[in-house]
């Protein structure tokens, strides 16, 4: 039986993972699709020399992450004539296009099912099973980190801080957790799905995001009492003949299917009119689940070319869209206050679907929720109404989805 | 550019929509893979010829449904040497094996997406991601009729028969429901899954099933009180180094990623040690959602052949495995009844979890859980249990899974 040589840069978690399940399942890929791989040199950074790697493989397998050099190594990999398998989010985000046009040009594969959600067969569904349809919108829960948080956040009442220290120590966040929190890891996995699913060009800076760190119990204390479930949630969708991606906390009414996903999953959920909806979870991370998801690049690499959609599409990436939102605000508690915040928005032509008081002293809480609106315009109520006398503290507003699904 | 020429076999609800759907993404799809497809001849009960079909066609599309003629057609068409699509889940479930060493034979293609879950993409997950994954267990909600009815009953509290009248009227379930209530559609997708999943034939005839015909508003009700989700769930998965695969409705815990999956959707979830496990879910049926799951086959079988696994496993199918099960009992309000009941379940070795006595006059009504036990010894102490003096009916038992996830 002939052999087939991958090449392995990088030998972290991730790296050494794959480095083991390849060798644990040789025997049963070589009975799958009638060739051995086997590993053809290892990159890290004390040993192994790239060039030589380059020579003996037949597929380049790049776990490194960073921009350079796993930019350099996958350009000249593919330049080669080599197949490429990575699960670098940030390149991919960042650097995409030229990847994609390598690889078109030397007819080789370029696979990236692990840089985002897993081994959630998200991008090989888009890639094949969805690739002549046309997809309305997409929504994921893409960051693990996030989602844990958020969840023990409603579980049990913690605080943001306490429940970023008990994901850390869990091994759910790292050290410096800042590009989780903030919503740049989920960017730039929307900005890699967008791409798949709307056939556009989507580079990581197109895609707005906000994080967590500001989200406190008392959002989920409400939250829990509309039974509403807070999600650090990407959405990507077509939006007047153009495109949106975005990243944003956003209350999910029960019954939408990601509403239930917690703990550290992902999930992403797919809308067309061709068939309303799919929803694909799992776990999100973790060096097994992510090596198993590389294991299947390298097989389905060792085939003959899978769908190469061309990229013909180019719709316009566009910022504002229509959102409905969850308003908290902090007031005096006299007259006349409500009546004018009512006022603001009414200017705005943003209409009032619920609102609670709550006395607390000689002060009030209003919690809101508005039906969908421009969020240009909700935005610039917003800060008239931080403007106005008799509001205590800043408002806070977060996104809420409220269709019904099924 | 070159032409692809598609034969469609059937032109009832998928077959036209089937039809319409391609011509409406033809262009979109010759843009992806470089050939135009096109219809080359639809056979219907009254019109068209399958001789002439055949000669044009370099992929037939089989959606007549039932054995026979389709059978015949499908090998045929293979052996002729033309891909083959279709969605005939009685046809694979019981001649399969046929089939696929028809297709292999060939070097065609054979793809069967549509087959089991409509649009949810678990044939393609299952053959190419999971494609070297060692599984160890997979669960189905695979027929929206029976879903649909049980999420009736528990949102309404509707009897089997009222619910079963609604799903009618709403186009959820045939005029003769017999297939899918019986859980025998469900077998024959759980034959499917399993062969996929586990690389070993399995025939309709190797999985017992149970259907929901059974299934009263009380078990629901208690189902609620006990925070459960009553599903018709398929599973498959390893045990003692052979294969079980079965269809029983069972309750699930809270949690349970198929527990929230309600109305007419599927959804299968696949466990393995290398992932935890994969969730996908969406709508089941319905022309439109089927024939989109015909066209990516199609599309798929325009590109060279995808992973052909080689089916080296053959693992024995086992019919005796563990469960834990819900008991629903009435008897005589007398002293000693419970006992009585609790020796019995001893001598078995099965062990009570929890007890619920509810009294009635002069009967009582008790509800257990009893922990997981071989199925046979618990069938054994139920035949002995229903023959005590003061069982004033049938003993009624469903099975119940407790995992927790994640």
């Amino acid at each position: 039986m002939t052999s087939f040589s991958v090449g392995l840069l990088g030998h972290g978690t991730v790296g050494s993972a794959f480095a083991r399940l390849l060798e644990e399942r040789a025997e049963n890929i070589a009975l799958t699709v009638g060739r051995r791989p086997e590993l053809a040199g290892v990159l890290t950074r004390s040993r192994g020399d790239f060039a030589e790697i380059l020579t003996r493989a037949d597929l380049v397998v790049e776990l490194m992450g960073g921009i350079e050099p796993a930019r350099e190594y996958v350009l000249r990999s593919l330049n080669a004539g080599k197949h490429v398998v990575t699960a670098n989010k940030q390149l991919l985000s960042q650097h995409g296009e030229e990847l994609y046009a390598a690889a078109q040009e030397a007819q080789v594969q370029l696979r990236f099912e692990a840089s985002v959600a897993g081994v959630v067969p998200v991008v090989r569904v888009l890639q094949e099973t969805l690739a002549v349809t046309r997809i309305e919108r997409l929504h994921g829960i893409v960051n693990g980190t996030t989602n844990f948080i958020l969840s023990e956040m409603a579980r049990t009442g913690a605080t943001y801080e306490k429940a970023l220290g008990q994901a850390q120590e869990l091994g759910y966040a790292e050290a410096d957790p800042t590009e989780d929190v903030s919503g740049k890891d989920a960017a730039a996995k929307m900005a890699i799905l967008a791409r798949l699913a709307f056939g556009t060009p989507v580079h990581l800076d197109q895609v707005p995001y906000e994080g967590i760190e500001h989200i406190t119990p008392h959002d989920l204390e409400y939250a829990a009492e509309l039974n509403l479930a807070l999600k650090l949630l990407g959405t990507a969708e077509r939006v007047d003949g153009g495109l949106s991606v975005r990243v944003h906390p956003v209350f999910l009414y029960p019954g939408h299917p990601l509403s239930a996903v917690s703990g550290p999953f992902n999930a992403v959920t797919v809308e067309s009119p061709a068939f309303t909806e799919i929803t694909m979870s799992g776990p999100g991370a973790g060096g097994a689940q992510t090596a198993t998801a590389v294991l299947g690049d390298v097989v389905t690499a060792m085939i003959p070319a899978p769908p190469q959609v061309d990229w013909t599409y180019d719709l316009a990436v566009v910022s504002d869209v229509t959102s409905a939102f969850y308003l908290h605000l902090e007031v005096d508690d006299q007259p006349g206050v409500l009546g004018q915040i009512a006022q603001v928005l009414g200017l705005q032509g943003i209409s009032v679907k619920s609102v609670v008081q709550k006395g607390m002293d000689d002060q009030a809480r209003l919690l809101m929720v508005v039906h969908p609106v421009l969020e240009s315009r909700f935005f610039a109520a917003l800060e008239l109404i931080r403007r106005l006398g008799f509001v205590r503290a800043a408002p806070r507003a977060i996104r809420v989805i409220e269709e019904e699904f099924v």
